[in-house]
């Protein structure tokens, strides 16, 4: 069974969206690839919605990996995902084929969020 | 160098939480374990607090580990966080300090949401 780099694979996937290389994003993306949006319900299935997907997503935006782990199973990412002044956090988990092309992806987008009452005494909150 | 299997690690994080096994859970965490909620800005440090949060967190909850991907330098895992009829995926970053315990615990939670208008021909919503 050949070894593959999954870890290079999610971050040639996000470098190719980043630079708008969308010859080298159909590279990575295998046949029957499916990108999933779980808060939303929403899914593309093939190479070129997902494709399409990015090329289309409005902005003049940037992105950078700053975590990646990766397995034999798998991968995750985070991304600083910035728009001029902008920065939200996209987290992504992979799942690979046989060929070591990316059979799966789930973006999450957690947006911030107002603590519950009641746990000020186990959680600090330095920058608030 | 001691090669850790930080993804038993993750597991026994969540197990222990799981089952409400204290001791089980401080003996994953390092001394000065950081455990973060970016979304909202909160952090614990040190294993107590951690503990505290946990065992005081509301409800009669369970949870089980649905992904985990682990390599040398860290872990990621989502969670099916159940109670009652509530369900939440968690999605939880660790990374390890060298003698292979937890050093870091970045806690999403990301929340449902509609999608924005304009990108359906492109994505589907097949359980809308």
């Amino acid at each position: 069974m050949a070894e593959h780099d999954h870890g290079a694979t999610a971050r040639e996937y996000w470098r190719s969206i980043d630079a708008r290389d969308w010859d080298g994003l159909r590279a990575v993306l295998a046949p029957d690839v499916v990108y999933r949006v779980p808060q939303t319900g929403e899914q593309a299935i093939g190479p070129e919605r997902s494709v399409r997907f990015n090329a289309e997503y409005p902005g003049d935006w940037r992105l950078s990996v700053t975590t990646l782990v990766a397995d034999a199973e798998g991968a995750a990412t985070t991304i600083d995902f910035v728009d001029g002044d902008e920065h939200q956090t996209g987290i992504a988990l992979f799942t690979f084929a046989p060929d070591g092309r990316i059979a799966t992806i789930d973006d999450w987008w957690p947006e911030p969020y107002e603590p519950p009452p009641g746990r000020e005494h186990l959680l600090d909150r330095p920058d608030a």
